[in-house]
């Protein structure tokens, strides 16, 4: 069984192995109202990557607490019939003991529930993008995975500023795998290109709809390494961003060059919204 | 100016980013009584790493810190003129606050002071050690800093059990980089061996002291990467890890495979307590 705690009143204890290893995990979902349209998707990769580290956490308990929390906590984005978006977090971490890196046989895994605003729309006619000098490396082990470790993601995420609204990161390999909270998407003349899952840092909830809406409309979509000179070329015919709070975010600049801009991946996916309410 | 909690009184605010993103350092300091021998080199590594990952704390505030912490705490660890040895853990953290990854000009550190018990003593006779399946990544940029993201060095020390004392985790390239929470040195024909600084996850304080230790005795010393197989060839004529908590273990057993113990690289170095107190 997880133990709850919330962040507005004090959060974890000062040995919560998340803190002191970054040993846990986390999801930000999407809300509006007390509706979170990709929460299924949050639930499956927590459950999943919670296995995957051991922490014995199950989707039944963590949807309980989530719909719970999302009740809850709506109300404090609703005023005069409007809902304002915001964001749950939860921090799910394998608790607090053990000795040093070592978990102690049966921890009982601790989760922080907490919520926000959610952050401004990105510009719907599109967002600035450069490359990060920042190398991204994967530990295959835990590729994928939405962990506590993002010190990379940080050190890349000091470089948004002014214009700049993500930066893409590459691994040794030279491959442009995503951007610091977002998964790329690139229009090509022979369909969507996406890095694979096994590069990835961290695999997207938006990733995998997107993944699934495409597949489902018929698209041709080719998982595939991206090199940066690749990007760059007249192959690429239109890069988006994923990301489960801010949506599909076309890009209309990537490094100082333009890019053309439509609402194609949009339209294709829907909003997820309609789609889950639908 | 850092701001300072303790463990005991409850910890870090709930949204600080050591939690959120392991965004933030941590040194665990040997203590006999109100001393810690290697204070001097913890408090140099925290500056500089603090300084690499663009956290401002000065090393004079630390070591203020540091020094009140081990004169209060000392007291838990006094009985009947005994002094047992203890650890001061300061956990330096960019504070709370920031956009996602990205920080927000002008945040304040958090700095968490805790305190417990020194682990028991490795086997003065040598200890058992195996190779771990689980790759270390170093991310160039920050290769040796004891950050927070230590989620590979936990899943390696799941392997912890019964008479394995350590796990040798190696690179993508093959190399033998460090255990959990040790470094190596490789006593061979030609002198002492260890993996260079670039290529370290953590570059340990402990073999700071050993490598300053080895130069002031005029023992030949080589950084170079150390494969498996060499490691495991009659080449290594001894096996010694390092941990400023622990001190340095002589390993008597190498995946399965004997190796000869003898104290001849704690002689070299010394007693850090004593030399620090000379």
């Amino acid at each position: 069984m997880v133990q709850v705690y919330r962040a507005d009143e004090g959060g974890l204890p000062s040995a919560d192995r998340g803190l002191a290893y970054g040993d846990g995990l986390f999801e930000t979902i999407r809300a509006e109202g007390a509706h979170a349209p990709l929460l299924s998707g949050h639930l499956d990769r927590l459950t999943k990557d919670a296995r995957r580290l051991g922490i014995p956490a199950s989707r039944g308990e963590l949807e309980k607490i989530a719909i719970g929390a999302l009740g809850e906590f709506s109300g404090h984005y609703s005023q005069h019939d409007c809902e304002a978006p915001w964001v749950l977090k939860l921090t799910l971490t394998r608790g607090a003991g053990g000795r040093g890196y070592q978990p102690a046989p049966g921890m009982q895994p601790n989760l922080l529930v907490a919520h926000s605003p959610a952050p401004p729309a990105p510009d719907p006619r599109g967002v600035c993008v450069e490359f990060s000098p920042v190398p991204l490396t994967v530990n295959p082990l835990l590729c994928g995975i939405k962990s506590l470790n993002r010190l990379e993601q940080v050190m890349a995420a000091r470089a948004l500023q002014g214009p700049v609204f993500e930066v893409l990161m590459s691994n040794s390999e030279g491959h442009v795998v995503e951007g610091t909270r977002t998964n790329i998407f690139v229009l090509t003349d022979a369909g969507w290109l996406t890095p694979p899952g096994a590069a990835l840092a961290v695999s997207g909830v938006m990733r995998s709809h997107v993944l699934s809406c495409l597949y489902a409309s018929g698209e041709p979509v080719h998982e595939a390494p991206i090199t940066l000179e690749w990007l760059m070329s007249d192959r690429c015919r239109g890069l988006y961003l994923t990301n489960s709070v801010l949506g599909i975010v076309p890009v209309r600049n990537l490094a100082d060059q333009d890019l053309p801009v439509d609402n194609r991946l949009a339209t294709i996916c829907g909003s997820p919204t309609k789609m889950d309410k639908s």
